[in-house]
């Protein structure tokens, strides 16, 4: 992008801002608060609801602005704070990285005492307006919106998608809709509610076997659930996404309502015990419902849908073959091709696209590829822009996370590779880095252990030389869903989720500690594990292990073998051979030469 | 102890239970609980307070018991298992492992619907009878009882102490009591209160630089103290405690008053803003306060007590090094003479102490000597009995855990060392729980981080091996005080307390892990560690390490080299290296001789 360009765009989005202001002036408030996700709290949203991006320029996937009448900020976390001051610091927004900065410690410290903050109840959830007033000064206020303020000034906002919903099959999820909603009327007797109100559009995918293309790398459907104790459930979706299809699988025990009576249709559970999750139900439901008495409880698709079936587990198995082909073709094209022809990270992303794009039962990427050359990749979510792309080039690092969904599983894979000969401080720091992914990698943990409590064994390493990293270690992955999926994370903070979930046999975890050095490089290893039962053979009753998905070489040019331990030697040696003779099958002579080199002994 | 001994003592127990149920039932109720614990919820109690040991047989130092008219059970934690079968079991007490099993679950599973379960409100606080309470079967209740009901049975029970208060210094406290209580009393108005009701015997000792010989292990002095928004405090105790030379100490700012008017003077407070901690203040002290308005707040001596000043740290590295010499004499006399002459656990123990004994600055022992050998060191716990105890022989491994109240400092201390040649499988497991000592002890961690956040770190080497150990992983320690302070803890439990507290410079902190194999051995290596802030020369700002208090070689014949990593070795070596610096020197040449080699690089 062209100086010029780039001022031009700043001088629109400054146009944006001026006008959001006259916005919240002119529905009587002092400010408003801009959110990234949806009605249904969604971490990937559709372009019609890509409302922060659109008013401050930040393309990263998390994150909320707060516009006053004389100043705004943008609030986001470590992952993305150089992309943030980048993006929207140009535009005079001020940049706060939570959870040490918050948008209620901002508030507080920068809102007038009889400040009126707006808000869109659609947005949020009680309890994060709870946070955010208790850090309010006295006498300034939360006050909810009759519409989205942003939504006034976005004159071309893009419609809410009409994507035709697809079935998911049972021989790819391994349980019946039928069977789901029976589970979830379980739960809904044992509080002794008589409906629950599902509003995650994951959930809603999960529970009908359905799938959709609303939301770009979440093949989810946009609507909301509400099955009663009996199993009996009304969905409501645009019927324009409903074909003949759909309508036959889905069956007589589901309703079909209109998405925008949904509103309405909660105000007729009036005087009904109605079950809702205050981690995603918002502040707008909470108030349709008024009427009725909430109890509130855990979204009851949310382990179920974490703990795989065994036809989910074979096909996470299947997919991540079919995935560790692709990017195995790819690594072996940038070593040999790629770096010669003085490739850039898009190009370099788009050949990784291509070779998945030939793969059985590809649907789409799984979410932005990072490709991220040099210092790029200090960003650890880095995505390159058209006409910015920086090129791969000798004595650098390069950074590729990426994944994929496919009708069978959902990936999520990151390596780092030397282009030419790394430094010996290059080595150490990815060293020190796999070492952290080794020790949970080839732990057994004892069945009870919380995911955050495995946080520290992965920096230990990193900690020892006083380094660090400000992302979390690892998360759960959907089947043909999010690929960022709870309960159980690795990390230090868990937000306003439970973080103390346990581990439990048969749930998918990522496992990616990294190093980013600003205007250096980054680094990163990340594999996607499930989580197995140790049986007699290799521990016993009451333990778990992690059975690597994943299948692709890491870089053993970038490995400081006196940094390892026999065991840690031992582990990479084995799954390198596991790798080889998973993938080697699939390549041609000349990749399968390259793949057994990378995958040699250490 | 002989077989008839042994029996005549179990005939004797069973009538006190049996005694105990007639008690009960003339009181009105079904059951009773003995906890272990006085009316200061201190963890090492007097003698007249050991009503559960009188009871059950039981001699660990954590548990409870419940006695129902058909059935009694013992509560007690894993560190315990074995030993509560072996001890209380034979009197066909049930014994059950918390926190798997929990007093409140047993009683919600066998006491009477209608029960009416009895307890001394002196003895528990109202979370804990909630949390009993809530389980519960519909209809069964918790009453308190007038009087301990132990007490009606416990025909000879001793007096409460009567051991004269001493006088702490500053020259080892390094903070005036007058200090102390101002500090105090800016928590009070801090939480707007008029005076904060202090219960915990370490926390009066601290606050006021008393120390005492009312319990065993611990020198604190049985009292309460009330400190109220001005400093003014009124501390209650036994009279005949108290020379001259303490009442000139405490000086005019501190009111005396007999221990026994206690209760009454909390009456006094009615209509007060009172302070009280809710993990140490019991139901008693509640019901005595009901005309007040309690705000509940951490006891405010907790966190400054666990804070060393400058003078307490150069103490605790004295006090360190005096009994590293000790350590060092006594294991340098185990290994030449001491299995040669084939002495018994109590004898090694003995010839410990004596070592000890010579010291400047000793007082006692800061707890029960753990001196075991071969299969009873599988209790983490054990404490030998005259009459009982096992010799140390050559192929078994012994492992002794120690420490001593020196007036500038505690000590805690084990060390496992092999007698004659250990096997392979020896070597193997202590090397695995070695590195999970080092784990901790080499690491630096973010300022911030909680101490049960590093309990995995000490695990991971064990959990890779399919093994564990049932017990903590560290703790506090007091400045002759007490030996396990909080409010920092190692662990995966916390019990009721508040398990995420963040690592501080200047707090103390021990780390020992490892492995206890019923039938076989125990293992563990256990360091007393200072958590020193980073300076620029090795982290820098925003970083933790710790530094090794404890000065004793680490068996290396024990150590499987090959299981280490060199920066694992490294550490070792330089560990070594210190231990002998400092030690060395004052050791007779024979002794020299021995610590020469025993710490000798790897």
């Amino acid at each position: 992008m062209s100086d010029a360009q780039s001022e031009s765009l700043s001088i629109s989005q400054r146009l944006r801002l001026q006008r959001m202001r006259h916005e919240i002036s002119a529905a009587g408030g002092d400010g408003f608060i801009v959110p990234l996700t949806d009605e249904h709290r969604s971490e990937y949203v559709g372009d019609y609801a890509q409302r922060l991006r659109w008013l401050t320029g930040f393309t990263g996937t998390a994150g909320a602005a707060v516009v006053l009448a004389d100043r705004a900020a943008l609030f986001t976390d470590g992952r993305y704070a150089i992309q943030a001051r980048d993006e929207a610091g140009k535009l005079g927004i001020e940049i706060c990285i939570t959870p040490g900065q918050t948008l209620g410690q901002w508030l507080g410290a920068n809102a007038p005492s009889e400040a009126r903050i707006m808000y869109d109840p659609w947005l949020h959830t009680p309890a994060e307006l709870s946070r955010i007033e208790s850090e309010l000064r006295r006498g300034a206020r939360l006050i909810p919106a009759a519409f989205n303020l942003v939504d006034r000034v976005w004159s071309d906002r893009p419609s809410p998608p009409t994507a035709l919903a697809e079935i998911h099959p049972v021989k790819f999820a391994g349980s019946t809709h039928d069977t789901k909603l029976k589970l979830i009327a379980d739960c809904v007797r044992a509080v002794g509610a008589s409906a629950v109100v599902i509003t995650s559009l994951d959930s809603v995918a999960w529970a009908l076997n359905l799938r959709g293309r609303d939301v770009r790398y979440t093949p989810v459907v946009r609507s909301f659930l509400v099955v009663d104790a009996d199993a009996q459930a009304k969905l409501f979706v645009d019927p324009r996404k409903i074909g003949h299809d759909v309508r036959d699988h889905l069956g007589s025990a589901i309703e079909l309502h209109d998405y925008q009576a949904f509103e309405r249709a909660l105000a007729s559970l009036a005087g009904q015990r109605v079950m809702l999750d205050p981690e995603t139900a918002t502040a707008a439901l909470y108030r349709a419902l008024e009427g009725a008495d909430v109890v509130e409880a855990q979204d009851p698709c949310v382990w179920p849908r974490a703990i795989k079936t065994p036809i989910e587990t074979s096909g996470a198995r299947a997919a991540h073959r079919r995935d560790g082909i692709a990017l195995c073709r790819f690594l072996h094209w940038l070593e040999t091709e790629g770096l010669d022809e003085g490739v850039d990270e898009i190009q370099a992303s788009v050949q990784l696209e291509s070779r998945r794009k030939t793969l059985n039962l590809y649907r789409e990427p799984s979410f932005a590829t990072i490709s991220a050359a040099g210092p790029n990749a200090a960003l650890p979510h880095y995505v390159a822009k058209q006409g910015a792309a920086r090129r791969l080039t000798r004595g650098t690092l390069y950074l590729v996370d990426s994944g994929a969904q496919y009708e069978d599983g959902t990936t999520d894979v990151t390596r780092t590779v030397a282009l030419g000969s790394p430094t010996e401080e290059m080595r150490k720091h990815f060293t020190l880095a796999l070492k952290g992914h080794l020790a949970i990698a080839s732990i057994r943990v004892p069945v009870g252990t919380s995911g955050r409590l495995l946080d520290p064994l992965a920096r230990q390493h990193l900690w020892a030389a006083g380094l660090d990293y400000a992302t979390g270690t690892g998360h759960g992955v959907g089947t043909c869903l999010s690929v960022h999926e709870g309960p159980v994370f690795i990390g230090r903070h868990g937000g306003t989720r439970p973080v103390d979930e346990p581990l439990k046999p048969d749930i998918l975890l990522t496992v990616e500690p990294g190093l980013y050095l600003e205007g250096q490089y980054g680094i990163r290893t990340e594999n996607l594990y499930l989580v197995v039962a140790c049986t007699g053979a290799d521990g016993g009753d009451g333990w778990l292990r992690f059975e690597p998905l994943t299948l692709a070489p890491i870089d053993r040019s970038l490995i400081d073998l006196c940094l390892l331990s026999p065991f840690e030697r031992d582990w990479i040696d084995q799954y390198h051979a596991r790798v080889l003779k998973e993938i080697g099958p699939d390549l041609d002579d000349d990749a399968r030469g390259w793949l057994q080199r990378a995958c040699a002994p250490l």
